[in-house]
């Protein structure tokens, strides 16, 4: 194809001018900025084909945070690459109130990933004896597992028949990374040995199958995720006295609380999956900075928030049950990504909960602050007063 | 606070290398890559407080893709920000597809923006009172939406009763903007006015409200946003010969559709909202490469895919239903991301719907690509040939 | 077919016993009780087909409740069928409490009955400019649909473009009927006016239709439904001073909200439609005994409960969103059915929104003592009591 | 109270009729058909309070459908209890295009109950330490639901933890019952265990509790139901050759499989719960004829259809994942039911499969025939011919 990007397979800087000068020269657009990147061309072999250049997202520095949590201690700097005014000033009043209240509690509750293939088999009947082969052949497919990747453990397999389909869940703990591509090997290598053992054999061996047939919610927002998780399921829990409530938030536990219950019956008219404010601001900042898929802001933005009362104080909580992250893989190893995740602590192996922690915690602290402002009206005054008076009219 | 974040406020260079210098600090950790940016720190009082350094993400080019859109016309090659091998390629496959079928024909049928403020009232009675007032006041609310913007256009006053509670969607067309604050500057003008009005009236005067009760679905996944809409909803459709599906794409028409029921019962029985595949990794790299809001890649993420066979070929089309985007405000003016902007051709006024019809076309792409792969294995297979070879086992 | 039911088309005494004989002889049972029937065959020609006997199912009374609504008002008692021990004493319970609270407010706030046919056309650009097309020819369609119904009024025409399909949801109001079958025959008219009319021009002519593509939900449970409203929307509120919570529901304002707030947010966890509690007791219990199609109880069951302390007091109000109901048509006319509509004071013209407030009272009254009963483990304790002693272990 | 229903607490006949006249007097309706009843007071102690009447409700023949399930064998006729005309008739359509293509194929996949109380902890920790105390006890759990119940087995214990909130689903196999009170007994149990087992413990003792947090989704339609099944999950399946559709449906696979597709994207554009079509009619037909709890028809309509084609075959198969039935306790036992049951082949021990399976079998041949009948129109002519003529706009 003439009109093909050039250097196909190539990764090197060469390659990558040769494409932005092929660029420009299409769309007759200079593109200055774009000339020079820190990015070394020969270390994005896993990361990105036709690389032509890059964009520069800033970094905001959100809290102190004080944590008390599992995985996540002390006080706590987020990074949060975003371009939106007003957000980390909001951040970072939640994390004020929490903090004059005694911090956030936070604990991760699983981590998990999951490839979701489809079965078909010529009857119902065969179908569910396959589920049957399948639940007394579960130490083979251990075996397999272990053939496909070091890091992968099965913990469940959970079938689900449609028809003559039957969606299995593989579910699997991945250690650090995301998980997402040592879950496909995985499985992949399990629909193998199913194929090979059962072929020929008059058990009962599908006759097509698909590799992952939606169970698995692979890059979308469902209840199914919601429920079994995906990704790292965290939660977070802060108590705040009612005087910081005034003081810092500009409200008062009662309004905060009222105001929580009308966003809830709400959320359940509009049909919303979870029950939360606005967490995906702090899912997509740290996700962002720190080199995350930032395709999976899209499932992982889901969360329950809860507020209450208790005696004088405001106890508030937040789940988050599905973070689809890793500190491992993917862009975690860029050098901008990976020196922000170190700078939160979270590098490498075992960083995972941690960050998942400081995820929930700065949410938690994110929502608080919104509520409040959506309580008493400081939410329109805020976003007109950050930054957005000289251009007002433009957003 | 001694242990603040410093320079607060302050947006210049100066301020952020004392943030970054107090980060390293903090943490101990030497960050040496994020000593320089490019970012002018004078330039984001509006986009990002506490200003530390920023994220090279890197940004590879997909297509050519052949367009025979409404605003979107020409071979097209999109700058996708990603860390995920695989992506572009499989992006770029799906475009040769389409190509080599006559290109992608796209479409946007709606833009509008929400903000959902709920009032509360004495009783049920009231709350019904109020909404004939409203209605009866619509001149008003326009007047009143003038006055807080020039360019936002109240389009639709939709109100959901829920007890003593009234949530009215005030919906509003933005122009290039993605909207959110003008739409949020514009509802709190109506709430102050609707509050001045009644007050002291025997009307039907609400006693309490929040700025907004979800019903916006603002940073959430609705059922809601999908059904009415909320920022561009865009549809792409496309046809490709099954010589060409059988090239390109290594699959069959009659394959792939069968492949595509098989998602769309998964994805019912799994609860997700919308029924695609992976649309949203186009959307991501597509938003953060041209300075969208990236947390908006959470709502923005719902899909609706199809695929039907008509005759030899195969028919394929994508609903983006919620595509909250614009092309000034916010990120879009920093420098990289307004260029790449300016390379899609959508930069400035009028390229709102440009850029949709573009996010539509390459999602397509993408959909077709990823539902061939995993048809017939190939998904697995891709995994783990582009570059992740080397890291095998990390993902 | 020999072994075809007999007396096919035949509404007759002597068919209904020929069947029943036959189905004797079939079975080997002897179905003693199924012997007589006060139902007489030739008046039910509309409503069953193979007519074989009936079913008798108890009716209990519920309440007194005292209403102050719209279209009901005074002391209402409410016949409810069930065969479900505990149900009718608790609902009692609840109308107890309201009552002696002041009783219960109630508002229909909208009735509509829908149709949704999905047209397919060439391509995405012919599907919108159907769209365009028929909202140009709103009067012609207000013109059919007076061709095929006295009491249908279209009141809005809903378009959902998903690729080359344009379903579109023909919103009526119908008066006293649940309407479904008046919806449908003006649709269908509708339907054969937009192909008669296109037919050979070069308008945007559809190339195939489908009478209803669920956009309807038409015997299925939507948020779609759910927003828009199917049926009757129905709310209903009370205010029960703490004394009374106490004394009747041995329970307090301040531990019913708490589980209110429990149950919605167990409600999101779980993808629950709605979120409310049992009101579904109550909808099923007066759609048998008054008629209504049973099978609307699937789609009616959906309902949006709150709970709020107001000084002492304790405020509660119930959403129905979508009660499919009608007081003539249907079962409405049959003897038992058409006394117990009668009893409630429902029967005929206008009597749809009486109706309709009296489920939503009582479905509320409902709700209240089951809470109160969760919350404080009665719920386990009354269901042992009342009636199951005997035979305690068989449910 | 004065205005009491009379009688409270007394299952006479003389007690019914007293209340009867009470009614009468109150309302001034005369309610002759309410005479009489059938039904024996005495025996109505566990199904019905405040006993005055009873309806009667047609039950027509559907069928016959030949059976080549697991526990449904055979040609069946099924006695549907409706009012709504052309029901029976379609559903007996379907059911002799099934048979002609040699029957339908019915499998239950799983049966099971849940209560799923809320236990609130002082912090998220606890709740979290609890969870784990819980998995340790598992044994004791066992032992405290053989305490309560003969015929419960707890097969999972499956926590979901929001904020300090923990909410247990207990999730049991009840034999022959629907269960639902013989769980909550067994529940009610295990939670009166973990209060006096922790009680002045230094364990994990809950400070609240609530009976249920709505993750059993008792009476509502939930996604969390349809996922990991409610009551009894039965799957059926048959295959018709493309001249039987023609023939008996007058229609064609092609135009079925198009048909169902368009369905599906429907559902899924308007957040319907499952992806079925009119299922639920034959669910509440059964459920009232044969004593079930029909209030729960709201929870048990949910389905998922699937349509194929295999050659000049179409295939087709329904899921109910959450069948809430039993064949025992609540209405079962009375006489007309009992009888219909009994024609069934499904009264008494081990009825409950059969009578899931023949549910299953009539809803697949009732979806087909009204699939058929949208796809060519017959749909509305249908509900015009049959009964509807001389009531023609009353519906």
């Amino acid at each position: 194809m003439t009109d093909g990007i050039p250097g196909r397979g190539q990764y090197t800087e060469e390659a990558r001018r040769h494409r932005l000068d092929w660029l420009r020269a299409r769309t007759g657009a200079e593109l200055p900025s774009l000339d020079t990147t820190s990015l070394d061309a020969r270390a994005l072999t896993g990361n990105v084909e036709n690389l032509a250049g890059s964009v520069e997202v800033p970094v905001g520095l959100a809290g102190p945070l004080l944590f008390t949590g599992d995985a996540a201690r002390g006080s706590v700097v987020a990074p949060l690459a975003t371009t939106e005014g007003a957000l980390i000033a909001s951040a970072s009043r939640g994390a004020r109130a929490i903090t004059a209240g005694g911090g956030v509690t936070t604990k991760v509750l699983s981590q998990r990933m999951i490839r979701a293939p489809a079965f078909e088999f010529a009857d119902i009947a065969t179908a569910a004896r396959f589920t049957d082969w399948l639940r007394a052949h579960r130490p083979d497919l251990d075996e397999q597992v272990r053939l496909a990747s070091r890091y992968a453990r099965l913990v469940d397999v959970d079938p689900y028949q449609i028809g003559r389909y039957l969606h299995v869940r593989f579910v699997f703990e991945t250690a650090d990374a995301a998980g997402q591509n040592m879950t496909t090997a995985a499985t992949w290598q399990i629909c193998r040995w199913v194929h090979d053992t059962l072929a020929g054999d008059d058990g009962p061996a599908p006759i097509w199958m698909l590799l992952d047939g939606n169970l698995s919610s692979d890059k979308k927002v469902s209840v199914a995720s919601m429920l079994a998780g995906r990704g790292t399921r965290v939660v977070a829990e802060c108590r705040i006295p009612a005087d910081v409530v005034g003081s810092v938030l500009k409200s008062t536990p009662a309004a905060m609380v009222k105001g929580h219950v009308t966003l809830l019956l709400g959320a359940q008219q509009a049909g919303i999956v979870g029950a939360g404010l606005n967490a995906v601001n702090i899912i997509a900042g740290l996700f962002v900075a720190t080199g995350q898929d930032i395709a999976c802001v899209h499932e992982s933005g889901v969360s329950i928030l809860s507020m209450e009362r208790d005696g004088d104080d405001l106890i508030a909580t937040l789940l988050l049950p599905a973070l689809v992250i890793g500190t491992v893989g993917g862009g975690t190893s860029l050098p901008h990504q990976r020196q922000w995740l170190t700078a939160l602590g979270c590098a490498g192996s075992g960083g995972g909960a941690r960050f998942a922690e400081i995820v929930a915690g700065f949410a938690l602290a994110l929502d608080l602050s919104t509520t409040a402002a959506l309580v008493s009206g400081q939410f329109a005054d805020a976003h007109q007063r950050l930054g957005r008076s000289q251009q007002a009219d433009r957003l």
